[in-house]
């Protein structure tokens, strides 16, 4: 079963090169100390390989203006400001989400614009991203290179092209965006597109929340339910890459019927129109009507609590069924969900522990997420960074497209 | 986000003979030629490695009599059939599986004890299989090399120390089954104990029907249902190894109670008491009333037909639950559920089509398992061989124990 194909010696420095340049990229920045120790190379083998990232324009060093300890300093080694970068976009159903982000997870800047995305084509919405695109590298260092763009959006992405398959909540069937998006960049650069609860769980495991932790879900919730899986420290992908589609997990077959055919699943019962529905709306539905009722229930209005805590009564079962099957250390609720476990949690604790396997239940902690509402747009810039922190030589010699300006 | 360690030139070699074993075991034999073309390294190479494996007693090479093609036919390397073996054990509600087992998943001889589990205590099963243990063992080639026992038990199991955490139908809450059989052994080498699904995931995998596939789902189903993962090529551990416990993914809030505490869980509309309730069987539950009931439904037995087509109604809603949440290539199914799939195909197909996403549907396939019943005994088997297949020079170089006669 082998599952990682042969090394040969000439390799050893790329991959140490990309362990290296990932810590970098994690933590911010790390001392040649912190990093000879975390990667249990020798200090002259990270001197060799901090030199080839400073060579290659990623990083730079500097000595910190006073030590901790007595003694010479240890070299502080951080992403250079004017290094590389990537542009991040992030689909939602009201509006659309511009980011350039550096080495580090340094977000440049970034733009919010509201859409209609019934009314937009798939084509508007890029040239919408298009136009933000070309503003945020406008104000880039001069030099500073565009490695590539990630692109998140709220549907099942196919892992081998980067084709929407379906984004039910955009109205998209076999959309390839990430070719109408190309088209309109005109940069010279990959653009990829990921799922964003897949996304969202890949910058909270990378940055946030799930620092550090294998087995994580990322549970996305607004409209639509989605969920990301950590999985031993990778992300579950499945075969298409359409693993964690966790908000069509039927729980009742008798349940509401559901868009995707179905009925029952979790989405018809923790979604945003299921908490709406419950508290007597019947129209508006939206993010400013959600963030009402939520407010409503804080505030002790009997209809909201009740709509509160029958959502959070099905996400106890849904969290359950989540902690049998995966067994992980963390569930980090996002969205409009993560205003439903701030005022339901007693609710939904009380129902995870009594359908649960105990030993499971006991190992997981509910979390928030550690990136706020920023999640999948970060992860969209992580999945951007990729192809340069498996084989940093390879990505910024290859020749690459800089900016105009 | 580092997922592996640093790499010191010195551990190449290493590397690169667990590569190569690997696949001398998962194959069975392969042509020096062929072992060339799959780990990408050149003859020398090669050569220097097998060896390597000569050396350490592992393989033998020989000269096959005929050559398919014209010139000088290319070695074949093969596991020495006098090279060093494991002892699998699978504790199972009525009875105790016991086997011996060499590199290539070769299995030497196997033996089968009924045993009365609610009669029996650990200890009591334990010296059943260390007696049994005694007969492969005399049985085996002087010299030959005992490397390990593996364990396959239905219920929880610890990942970091192999403490059953709980085995509901052996009646088992934390027991340190491996300590137990280690005490009883006597031939000091290590005991390892996994869950039943995971174990028969891992060998479906490794030379079953889920060879080559990267997304599989291995259901077990008989009194108990239980599921091992392979996700992205490994299997899914979870935090604590407790992983897989799809049995009580609960598929209705409202449903039958069961005795982990919940209710609705898939255990209690597929398990094989379920069949057998439906059926109209009251008493005399067990292996052979099963085959009594799913016999009555192929001949056309309108009660028990019945029972297969309800049971069959919610493994298609099982299934569609899995193939949304991990997007497989392919779902096992093994156990006595094995025989419902068998006659209830048409209803589990229908009802999967209806409720898993279309494009996650499509890419799935239902197949039996590949080693038939005995998916989990060389999964134990497998366990077993792991440190070898990871470290093949430091596993037989270090002192292990070799049997007395």
């Amino acid at each position: 079963m082998p599952r990682s194909s042969a090394v040969r010696p000439e390799e050893i420095r790329r991959h140490n090169l990309s362990l290296l340049l990932n810590e970098i990229h994690t933590r911010g920045e790390l001392s040649r100390t912190d990093l000879t120790a975390r990667l249990g190379l020798n200090r002259s083998t990270i001197g060799a390989l901090v030199s080839d990232l400073v060579e290659l324009g990623l990083v730079s060093e500097y000595i910190p203006a006073r030590g901790d300890r007595a003694g010479r300093p240890s070299h502080v080694v951080a992403p250079r400001p004017d290094g590389p970068w990537v542009l991040a976009a992030e689909v939602q159903v009201e509006r659309i989400l511009v980011a350039s982000v550096g080495l580090g997870g340094r977000v440049h800047a970034r733009v919010e614009t509201p859409v209609d995305v019934n009314a937009a084509t798939p084509a508007m919405l890029a040239s919408q991203i298009a136009r933000e695109a070309t503003r945020l590298a406008d104000a880039m260092p001069p030099g500073a290179t565009l490695l590539g763009t990630g692109v998140s959006v709220p549907g099942t992405v196919r892992r081998r092209d980067g084709l929407v398959e379906h984004a039910p909540n955009l109205g998209w069937r076999e959309v390839a965006f990430a070719d109408i998006l190309s088209a309109q960049l005109d940069y010279g650069v990959d653009v990829l597109v990921g799922n964003d609860a897949n996304l969202g769980a890949l910058a909270e495991h990378q940055r946030g929340a799930a620092r550090g932790l294998d087995n994580v879900i990322f549970l996305n919730g607004s409209v639509g339910v989605g969920g990301g899986v950590i999985a031993d420290g990778a992300g579950l992908q499945g075969t298409d890459g359409f693993a964690g589609e966790i908000g069509h997990m039927m729980l009742n077959p008798d349940g509401p019927s559901c868009h995707c055919g179905s009925s029952g699943c979790i989405e018809t019962y923790i979604g945003e129109h299921a908490l709406l529905r419950a508290a007597g709306v019947t129209e508006g539905f939206g993010p400013a009507t959600t963030a009402a009722v939520l407010a409503a229930a804080e505030a002790g209005e009997p209809l909201a609590l009740n709509a509160v805590n029958q959502v959070s009564l099905w996400l106890g079962r849904t969290l359950a069924n989540l902690v049998n099957v995966f067994n992980p250390e963390a569930v980090i609720v996002g969205g409009s969900l993560a205003g439903v476990v701030r005022l339901g949690r007693a609710v939904v604790e009380a129902e995870l522990g009594r359908r649960a396997m105990a030993a499971a239940r006991a190992a997981v902690r509910l979390l928030p997420p550690g990136l706020g509402s920023e999640s999948s747009l970060l992860g969209a810039a992580e999945l951007a960074f990729q192809s340069l922190l498996a084989a940093p030589d390879a990505a910024v010699s290859a020749p690459t497209s800089r900016l105009a300006n």
